[in-house]
């Protein structure tokens, strides 16, 4: 056996017995006796001055910097316990103490004020410029062509459609309304109009506010995961965006104004978070405002605030403590009562597709809306891949250099494919409302063809008059047309410099594949009345199925395989129906097409985006379940150079500048001792640079020979020692995380998704050993998901 | 400086730079040379295949003690790894894998059809037991009166009230249906028939299953945080349950069905987890069957499977997944349709109290929908004060020794008192039901008695016909005194040795005050139309204002006061209506009823129940925001004995049987020696005990003096050394989770609450220095709440 008697061994042999009360004199020759109490006293004075007045900046994250969420939960508290503490001094500061607990309402109100307004300003401008590409209003040029023709006077109920003034390009430019000369003229401001739009979309974008293209909700998701994109939600993006989302949705691109609006919605929340410093500046409360906004967003898409909660807690938030799910509610309920005051469809609803069925379903049914599910599913799997490979292809070739040409150039595709096709030249919305709706007998929809013959003679088993008419078949033609055209066009159209949400364009693609399907099994059971499945289906005077039904399911599942969202799905779709006669076959195809889509990958198109994007984003919904230990994981590896650490009261100034000069880590561990490696604390790097700096500048005696002291008692400093030491405990965090290194990953990973950590150290009995960071632990998830993608799939 | 040479120092000296290769041998004076190598290898090989050999029962909790979470789910994870390496090697072991995946699904759909089930069937039986007490159906003894007179020819449109096929007790004994004697013998029957039910219902529930009492919610809150109570949802529990929540209700206290629903549909979850080993065998992952058994429990009470979800993941639940979200939203939806399949009310609907209403609100209205409010505030403060006060009497004095004869008493008073006015002697739900209706033409009820004449000469300004008819006023006396009844009764009832919920009760009291002030408001409107507030209220034919509206604000808010429910509340009754439209009036009520009852005491009934029982429940709610360390809140404390520790390598088979018998821990740190106290890994009190229980019986050598070891090298044993060594490595958990003394409390609170822990080491840079458990935790924000009771209030 043989004992190193080595000093430092020695010291904490001693530490362990007893606390370290005293700390050895550090300037060599000089006894401590040689300065007077009262000198020492001043010493301790200044130090402790200096550290009362708080940093500049402390508590700040730089730009793509992780926050860490048990930090700024902590310094709430603190906050918070101020303000208790003074309010029992006067009236005002109880004033003040009770407006800081009523500032979340208040700006849960001004969120969904302003979320309300922008959402109802956006639909109006949409409806405007939309028909603005065919034609223009002759009493009022601001009217789109509904408000048009619904406030002249001259429209009659039977000759709905046209109304004299409302015209279009062509007659207002020729004075002819029919032949190919007047197509022509149509068709090439059709198209001139659309470019316009969307070069005018893609140039603010590039110029103003780049962070505003794309849906947006990639990003959101990562923010409040915890990670600081700076400007991403700021006012001249909010601006921008709102402003751009106009145009692109206006241009007739195959893209939806729903994720832009959760975006739109969340920098409102940013915004108002700036008025109230408990948000501004605890980037941990802020998050729970953007969370609420992100709900108020969905809720003026949909109209469905129920909905835009759960698609908030299921989809968006990361973090979603009860307190936020009843304030996200009441912005979610004033955003939506907002936009009905403004009522810019003009019906008084608050949903985006009414309607209403007199119907029931019959279980038969659910076959086909469970292969409506399977085709969602494909749907699902087939734009993510091939959305995500364009992508990539965008980001490594040169396609990505040239973001304006690529917007005009899909404008322009897309512009010429859709003139033709009358159910691809409305907008979007506007054709996914007709699909999803019942034919009544008003109805003029060219769906709505039926061969109704009232003086018909009914057959003894009284089937009703519901064989298709010419009209229905050459819809369907060119529903099935419409269909290929938006499957491959928006798989190259979600991801542009503009703008883009992808909710609509899904749901069209599910609407339409929906209603062909809706409509071939009525025409089945109608024909085939004899069936024993068809059997009582079919009764005089109502419908044999629904066919919008049959639309809306398909809609569901699209947009479940697309984005992986269930519950709120399901309550969105409820919300539009209003009745929970119709929840069984949504779910049905929801849980399908979501069955189906995970078969191909785990990922929906947001999770895909942010893997595309590398944001590092530690999604609560994988599951890890490989057998490694955070010894696996932690750095320093076996190759690498021993970890970078300060100890407590033997560094000095140079040394910690030369550490921060030559790392970057975003922070040290510091250890008793370099021997030892016993773990005291942990310091963050810019606290430790903006200290340092402050001392050298403020306080007398500091220079690069000075000790820095994390230790709990003044360090005795001789006069004649010249280096004054630096005494740091104040911005030493005193309980660092820690796992032993035998901790299985799974748990590490709980951790840090549920205490939000930026860091933690690994030790083994005390001592040091390496450190994760969250990036470690993103990177380690993602080689396991490679090395063995099969044991994802029976999650 | 005194250095203190004990060989003990140093050692830990060398271990921290060599890690401990090589155990001295502990067996003095033998040399380790003497053994064979093969012996060697013989007697490790022992040790390893008896510690191969799984210990029974590990991984089981006893009976009232705290499960881990983490380590649940790391003990799933193992096992779903385990089935997945599996999975590859074999088709049947494929199918095995993917049986596993989809028991949940099959699980929830089985909680669902028995829920929905179970739930139709009391609801048939309520409905004939509690028309029992009255009368009897002579066509069929099994007909409820709503049965009865439906089936029978005899009742016309009319007279719809009164059906010759069922009589009251009088009529038929006596042949008079009138008469003061008739009115006695009815009044006697009626007392006697409850005070019946309710003697079976409390005798059964002493006799069979004494946990099948009360409302349950309290003990499910703290089962799903994690607390193990046996039987508490067992087959027997839920039996007797069942019938007795029949007889409860039917007896006609003032006691609703909805808490004790959920208890029932929870142990329909606890049934049919143990169908699947994956449940059965997981704490854990039954939790998550339990949560979403709740929110079936909720869907099936009141036909809201959204509200129950939400309920579920707002009131009741501790951890929720979100596939446990989407899980028990299937399972809700399956309960919600089956119970419509049986359909027990009769209309189709899945509602409890089907409302439509047609008239809009008025802002000026928000005035006495937010009264409403602070009525619905003060009432849920009342009754959780006088409950509580009257719960801690029945624990404290005689009046606890007799619940049999106090449920009697109780139930005499309710039925004497109920009788004679005819808005309590119906069923509660009944009461709410034609409280929460609007007045339509056909309504005979005599809340609807208003002054009806078409022939009278309208005045100029159009005011409809509602001035109030003598019916109004005398139903608005009844109401008063039924409202005062009500109230105090409802106190004395909860918490009796009965099944009983206080949904019902809560709603009762909020609608009776609401329909109050409803049709003051009304009659207010309507005889002061010209002032300026009502100006445009009143319009021909329709209604001032509804009446019923303000009678199912008033049942929110008392709700909510009562259960500090939100947007599960708000969702619930949004479920009722089926319309946006009356969601402001709603929740202006529940925040306002929140808001006031949070003054009076932050706890709602559930938790305030939860406290005065004493379990250990750590509420996601309560913000911890006092400024103590986890130094503060350790055990020991400083006058306390040093904590028990186990050393790796120096502790015998007697020490820790000495220790295991002296002490009551849950588990044991293990330390690298007694002085140095670096802490290793912990250990249960469990497995300790069955590995020494076990090794004594099976491992030979092992005696009293035999030296345990946690270390990870065998250690090298003697042949002439008796004692063999017991190695208990594998049964040390490695990855204990440590904080430092200088963690701040409200972080600690934060990690048990989110990690789920079941307790935490204290350390300070790497020394054990105590131990705090969930208990320690509960315990200190008790103090910390008695302390400072003001600080609460901002939050």
């Amino acid at each position: 056996l043989s004992v190193s008697l080595d000093p430092y061994l020695l010291t904490i042999a001693i530490s362990n017995n007893n606390k370290i009360n005293r700390i050895l004199s550090l300037c060599p020759g000089a006894s401590s006796t040689g300065a007077t109490p009262s000198e020492e006293m001043n010493g301790t004075g200044n130090l402790m001055d200096f550290l009362d007045e708080p940093f500049p900046d402390v508590g700040t994250y730089e730009d793509f910097h992780t926050i860490d969420w048990l930090r700024e939960k902590s310094r709430d508290t603190d906050r918070h316990r101020k303000i208790t503490t003074k309010s029992k001094e006067s009236y005002w500061e109880l004033i003040k103490s009770l407006l800081d607990a009523w500032s979340g309402w208040v700006v849960m109100l001004l969120i969904g004020m302003l979320t309300g307004t922008l959402a109802g300003v956006i639909d109006l401008a949409v409806d405007w410029m939309t028909d603005l590409k065919e034609g223009v209003c002759l009493s009022a040029l601001y009217y789109s062509r509904e408000q048009c023709c619904w406030t002249s006077n001259e429209t009659t109920f039977d000759d709905r459609d046209k109304c004299p003034q409302w015209q279009k390009w062509a007659e207002l430019m020729t004075g002819h309304s029919e032949g190919a000369g007047a197509y022509v003229l149509n068709y090439f401001l059709y198209v001139l109009w659309a470019l316009l739009f969307s070069f005018l979309a893609v140039s603010l974008v590039r110029v103003f506010a780049p962070y505003a293209c794309g849906s947006g909700i990639p990003e959101i998701k990562t923010i409040l995961s915890g990670f600081i994109i700076r400007g991403y939600l700021g006012k001249w993006t909010l601006l921008i965006k709102t402003v751009t989302l106009v145009l692109a949705v206006s241009s007739g691109l195959s893209l939806g104004k729903e994720g832009p609006l959760v975006h739109v919605a969340c920098c409102c929340g940013n915004l108002f978070c700036s008025l109230f410093s408990k948000y501004s500046k605890n980037e941990g409360k802020r998050r729970e405002v953007l969370s609420a906004a992100a709900a108020a967003g969905v809720s003026v898409a949909f109209g469905a605030p129920i909905g835009g909660v759960l698609f908030s807690l299921e989809e968006v938030s990361y973090y979603f403590p009860l307190k936020t799910l009843w304030r996200s509610f009441f912005a979610a309920l004033v955003a939506a009562f907002t936009l009905r005051a403004i009522n810019p469809f003009g019906n008084s609803r608050l949903v985006l597709f009414y309607v209403e069925y007199h119907t029931p379903w019959y279980m038969a049914e659910l076959v086909p809306f469970i292969l409506l599910g399977v085709f969602g599913g494909l749907w699902g799997a087939l734009f993510i891949r091939g959305n995500i490979a364009w992508c990539r292809r965008r980001k490594t070739t040169l396609l990505g250099k040239y973001p304006v040409l690529e917007v005009i150039v899909i404008t322009g595709i897309t512009a010429v494919l859709a003139f033709p096709n009358p159910y691809t030249r409305r907008s979007t919305s506007e054709l996914i409302s007709e699909l999803f709706n019942d034919c009544g007998a008003l109805e003029s929809s060219q769906l709505c063809d039926y061969v109704n013959n009232p003086n018909m003679s009914r057959p003894v088993d009284d089937i009703p008059d519901r064989p298709a008419g010419p009209g229905v078949y050459s819809a369907l033609w060119q529903l099935a047309l419409a269909l290929i055209f938006k499957i491959v066009i928006t798989i190259f159209t979600f991801g542009m410099k503009i703008p883009s949400g992808l909710f609509i364009p899904s749901m069209a693609v599910g609407a339409i594949a929906g209603r062909i399907v809706g409509i071939a099994v009525e025409q089945m059971a109608y024909h085939h009345h004899d069936w024993i499945i068809f059997k009582n289906w079919c009764r005089p005077g109502a419908d044999c199925v629904t066919p919008g039904l049959y639309a809306m399911v398909g809609a569901a599942a699209c947009l479940g395989g697309v984005t992986r969202m269930t519950v709120s799905l399901v309550v969105i779709m409820f919300e539009l129906t209003g009745g929970l006669e119709y929840i069984v076959p949504l779910m049905a195809a929801a849980v399908t097409s979501k069955w189906v889509a995970d078969a191909f990958g785990k990922e929906g198109i947001y999770e895909s985006h942010i893997q595309l994007n590398g944001y590092p984003y530690l999604d609560v919904r994988d599951e890890f379940t490989h057998r490694t230990l955070a010894t696996d994981v932690m750095r320093p590896r076996r190759s690498e150079p021993p970890l970078a650490v300060l100890t407590q009261d033997s560094t000095t100034v140079e040394d910690v500048e030369t550490l921060i000069k030559d790392t970057d880590y975003n922070g040290f561990p510091v250890v008793v001792s370099r021997e030892s490696e016993r773990l005291i604390g942990f310091v963050q790097r810019r606290e430790l640079t903006v200290a340092i700096k402050t001392a050298r500048q403020k306080q007398d005696g500091v220079v690069s020979s000075s000790v820095v002291y994390f230790t709990e008692d003044n360090p005795q400093v001789a006069e004649a020692c010249d280096p004054q030491p630096l005494k740091l405990r104040r911005i030493l965090n005193l309980s660092p995380f820690t796992v032993t290194d035998h901790t299985p990953m799974e748990t590490v990973v709980d951790i840090f998704r549920k205490l939000g950590l930026r860091q933690c150290l690994v030790t083994r009995s005390g001592r040091l050993l390496g450190i994760i960071t969250k990036k470690d632990v993103l990177r380690h998830m993602a080689q396991m998901m490679n090395q063995d993608p099969e044991s994802i799939m029976f999650n």
